[in-house]
């Protein structure tokens, strides 16, 4: 097991990353300081893990929650079945809450530890590649609203973050190749070394070599804990973290939530930064083309949906909260290992953009 | 006009108390960092004053959000009702929601200050006393859930806090008596020097006489903020601020949010916890009456609705958040002026308290 620090003074936490953590009373037990146990998971993580989970929690009074899969699910009505269940527990301010699922179940069980009685302790049980690399680190929790995506939310930090490797065996191919998305963010935006190494390894990751997962989630979250140590409430250097996140979330709004996974809005959204980062000379073709290969070969999309005119775009990443009082910023690529955000472009390169990134299909 | 400060790091805020302060662009305009302001006010008070607090706004880009009135719209429901206006305007992380109005509207626009896109910033315009004593000072934001009050919110501090005194002339006689509850409760909890002043001035202060108004503020909020600035998170001292307040949630949750007005629930909550108190040894008779007296010299009422039997009011406390894993926590006092925080009762010491604070009526 390889333990990580997330250094945030008094809001510090450990990520514990290896095989077979779930049920470790061990790793949860220092962190819960009440007797009052809430498991926020959902219909399908539940009857494969769940049970697990309260193996290592046999000494509380555990409840669970479990709410319908999916992002369309995250929005405040589905957030208050939580606030239900705590409440008909006669759960107090000593509780804990413990989110058992991939990012949807963090984001939402982590904004309701964050909002319930105004604060109770809460832990991360991440069970998909996506969550365990970006949603499970950084303490953003938070809903959806009908005219925006996470647009809801609160910046709160777990007691711990437990990424067990051996629940990635089970999950669903899509799911998998989306939480490699985030993976390669992090070369692209500041590890040039890390994207080689990802490269090297596409068979291996595609396999779910259980070792070269391990590695690929520390090195990611030693990456995206660097960042949040630096500025936890993203005044700063955090918003690179955002690389192909405002293409990415007016994709994913667009289509409907959950019809593309966020993982992949978000590969064809770096595809579009880094589109856009060539049409401003920043970077050049061959740059461009590796990182659509790589993206391609991890069987994720590198074009945005034929459904999407230039104005639902436009509409939609207006309202997204990387835009500052009108202008619409993005983050790019100066060079694959070096992002950096600006709103200093000419609108019809980014229309350009948005033209030659579509599908034809 | 006289400013406070209350001192929590770089969450530190100031509280300017006087009057006609609510149109001062010079006091609103330093607290203000980006362009976008968004007041949400209610029907009841903005009819009255949005048009005074806008002229102080003329350099921004203005909109506004008029709420129904009353603590039973302080639902997540209404609070959408914010992020609507919020998103439909385009308002992005560097706007300012401005709170204008009482308690309900501070603690509904400070959660949705909160929240939106993770926080972004927020002013206090409270308009009512209690608001201006109490729920605009110290960071407490929140909505209620029909199992309970206040279960869902945030500590979240304002940039700012604007107590305009002239705005007391308009308010509703009820409301201003509530408002008085929370600020004997002061003199109860930590300063007895202050209860004998108010003692001393119950027709000036039934009359709202400006001067006097002004003074009882600035006392209220002095022993407020020391409070808050001791123990932001309410994990100590500031529990004392909760004298009456597990047995008044119980009567406004009990009898219907709105039909008791929130000061006139804590201010039978106090004389039932000052009776509980006499009858644990730690009160005499003269303490209870002079306590009674006070309350119901502002017009305020000393007894508990006939509707509520024990067994209501023992369901409803063990849900308030003072509850602490089962045995409910009253604030208790010691003496007039010295309240302590306590679980440590015989059961029938509860009861025969409910039973002799109910109204024959």
């Amino acid at each position: 097991m390889k333990t990580l620090h997330v250094d945030l003074g008094d809001r510090s936490y450990p990520i514990y990353i290896g095989p077979n953590l779930l049920g470790n009373a061990d790793l949860l037990t220092p962190h819960i300081g009440g007797k009052q146990v809430m498991i926020v998971s959902n219909e399908t993580v539940a009857p494969l893990y769940i049970e697990k989970l309260r193996a290592g929690l046999a000494d509380f009074q555990v409840q669970e929650v479990i709410l319908p899969d999916g992002e369309q699910y995250k929005n405040l009505d589905v957030l208050n079945t939580i606030f239900d269940a705590l409440l008909q527990a006669h759960f107090d301010r000593s509780c804990t809450v413990i989110a058992l699922g991939g990012g949807v179940i963090g984001d939402m069980a982590g904004f309701a530890a964050a909002s319930y009685q105004r604060g109770v302790a809460f832990i991360q049980v991440p069970t998909t590649l996506l969550a365990q690399v970006d949603s499970s680190v950084g303490g953003k929790t938070g809903v959806n609203h009908p005219l925006g995506k996470n647009m809801i939310g609160a910046f709160y930090q777990p007691q711990c973050v437990i990424a067990d490797t051996v629940v990635l065996q089970t999950l669903d191919k899509r799911q998998l190749h989306s939480g490699i998305a985030e993976v390669i963010k992090y070369g692209l935006i500041r590890d040039a070394e890390f994207l080689a190494w990802i490269e090297a390894r596409v068979p291996a990751m595609l396999a779910c070599d259980n070792a070269v997962m391990g590695e690929a989630i520390e090195r990611s979250c030693i990456n995206k804990a660097d960042i949040v140590a630096e500025d936890e409430l993203e005044s700063g250097v955090r918003a690179l973290l955002n690389l192909g996140h405002t293409f990415g979330h007016a994709i994913e709004t667009g289509m409907g939530y959950g019809v593309w996974l966020h993982g992949e809005a978000v590969a064809t959204g770096m595809c579009m930064a880094a589109e856009m980062s060539r049409r401003m000379g920043l970077l050049n073709d061959d740059e461009v083309n590796r990182i659509d290969d790589l993206i391609s070969a991890m069987a994720l999309p590198v074009r945005a949906p034929r459904e999407m005119d230039n104005e639902r775009f436009l509409e939609l990443m207006a309202v997204d909260k990387k835009a500052k009082e009108g202008k619409i910023r993005f983050v790019l690529l100066k060079s694959i290992g070096s992002a950096f955000v600006s709103d200093d472009y000419e609108p019809s390169v980014l229309l350009s953009t948005l033209d030659s990134c579509r599908s034809m299909e």
